[in-house]
């Protein structure tokens, strides 16, 4: 298919997404999301994994990084084995740039590792198999054959390479490497804070996604050496400690629900943003990408 | 077209993009975006235009925002009279909401208005016309049936409708309205600093975009009340004055330039983002979102 080809196809799909705006053509139910939401049952959601759950303790609060093990197990586990032996005690928030990524790291990258592992093979995607969940998002995604949710978190397959991966939406969480593809394993983590970098889908090892405080690493100020990176030691910001959800005692611990991906209500609530209800809204977009999908939690 | 031919023409266009990702496919001059920026002349750049273009003023620098008066003219000239008028001195930013726009405003909404005017009929789009320069970006959109460039800003088109629009990219500024569509008018600013809010697209009167200064308004704090607002007054950020560019001294001026988007250097730095030729990357997207393609400044 060449690009011409792909260009009348994107014109056709693009003048389908917008018939289906036409007046009178809203589904019966059409439900705002406020709407879904107070509507939701408790099955319709779940209480996180604490168990693969980090607490990332700043000096301003705890940001909870729910992670993907059906995704990333080696970098999960690994990622624990260093939280539990204390390796990321002391790590700083080394890079804020600006519509990208917040990154924590040693910053001499000589800290000792006792039983984690300082790199990893890539988990950048993994195997298309009936056991991992996958609610197909029917809107067209120029990134991935096929784009969806996955346990709730944003994820893509290509059927024909029989491959799945989670995509670089806002608030996901990966782990940084150099330019060898096995050079990362979760020592420095990242945070997306700006407009989905899906470039980088497949191109480094997604490993969970922020469940709750990301206001306190996307509002840090920007680092102003190239790629975001502090100038000057004191202007980084002091990760207290990681831990494990499941190890800190139950009073310490913030419970938290995130909405569950494979439920009717989920998918009310993705028709809730593709065509917006509320009285503000004057023209219904017709389609809703993958990254614009809330994820909800409570 | 019912929704299971959009679905198969989105798996059809999917794979007609992966496609083009195989080796040996890469056009014969690839370059990073690096290397297009360090060949490029100075043809391929013009100086904002700073009769209408505004400074932000707040204690911690300066924000520019370029305006658009080709697409919201009633819009930006109130804005200009606002500004020439003192309007916005010691407005604040009221609102900051996590992975969608801050927003500055009068808290009270009872300052007087001399030359300008509160509200403005909606500027949400705009006919298509030969004299409206737009470079067509090839690549899908789920929002709009073609999305491209239009003097530096992104925008989108409904050539069956005959009409152009702004679009809700990271950056961009807008007028905030209430539910009446008539209800803006500029007295409130709002810029996204989050995920391309594109359902907004079409909905609100986009005005112009910051082209320097956005980390100043990207890392405030975000506010605790429903929709970004902060709760207590002091938590506000003062706006100490918003100036028009023009009006202000040569030597009190910020020389930015802005990189033209209807030059082969930038159709190269499109094609530098679809195709990321960096050793680090492993893979080639074969895409580039609208709002993914960068509109460098210097």
């Amino acid at each position: 298919m060449n690009a011409a080809t792909v260009i009348a196809l994107a014109a056709a799909i693009s003048a389908a997404l917008f018939a289906q705006q036409e007046p009178g053509s809203a589904p019966p139910k059409a439900r705002t999301m406020a709407e879904v939401i107070a509507a939701s049952g408790p099955a319709d959601w779940r209480r996180i994994d604490e168990a693969n759950t980090i607490y990332v303790e700043l000096e301003s609060g705890r940001v909870i990084i729910e992670l993907a093990p059906a995704f990333a197990p080696q970098h999960v586990a690994n990622i624990k084995a260093l939280a539990r032996e204390g390796y990321y005690d002391g790590v700083w928030v080394v890079r804020s740039q600006d519509n990208y990524v917040v990154q924590w790291a040693d910053p001499d990258g000589t800290r000792e590792i006792k039983t984690g592992r300082r790199t990893l093979p890539a988990e950048f995607s993994r195997a298309m198999a009936p056991d991992l969940p996958f609610t197909r998002l029917p809107d067209a995604d120029g990134y991935a054959p096929q784009v969806g949710f996955s346990n709730s978190f944003p994820a893509a397959r290509d059927p024909t390479a029989g491959r799945a991966w989670l995509a670089h939406c806002y608030g996901m969480v990966g782990a940084g490497r150099d330019n060898d593809a096995d050079s990362g394993g979760g020592t420095e983590l990242y945070v997306v804070n700006g407009h989905a970098p899906r470039h980088l889908d497949r191109n480094v090892t997604l490993v969970g996604r922020v469940v709750k405080g990301i206001e306190l690493l996307t509002s840090l100020p920007r680092g102003t050496l190239p790629m975001g990176y502090y100038e000057k030691t004191e202007q980084r910001i002091r990760i207290v400690s990681i831990r494990v959800a499941a190890d800190v005692p139950a009073a310490d611990r913030t419970p938290v629900e995130v909405m569950r991906t494979d439920t009717p209500t989920f998918e009310a609530l993705i028709e809730s943003r593709r065509n917006r209800r509320e009285e503000w809204f004057k023209v219904q977009a017709g389609h809703v990408e993958l990254c614009n999908v809330p994820l909800p939690t409570r």
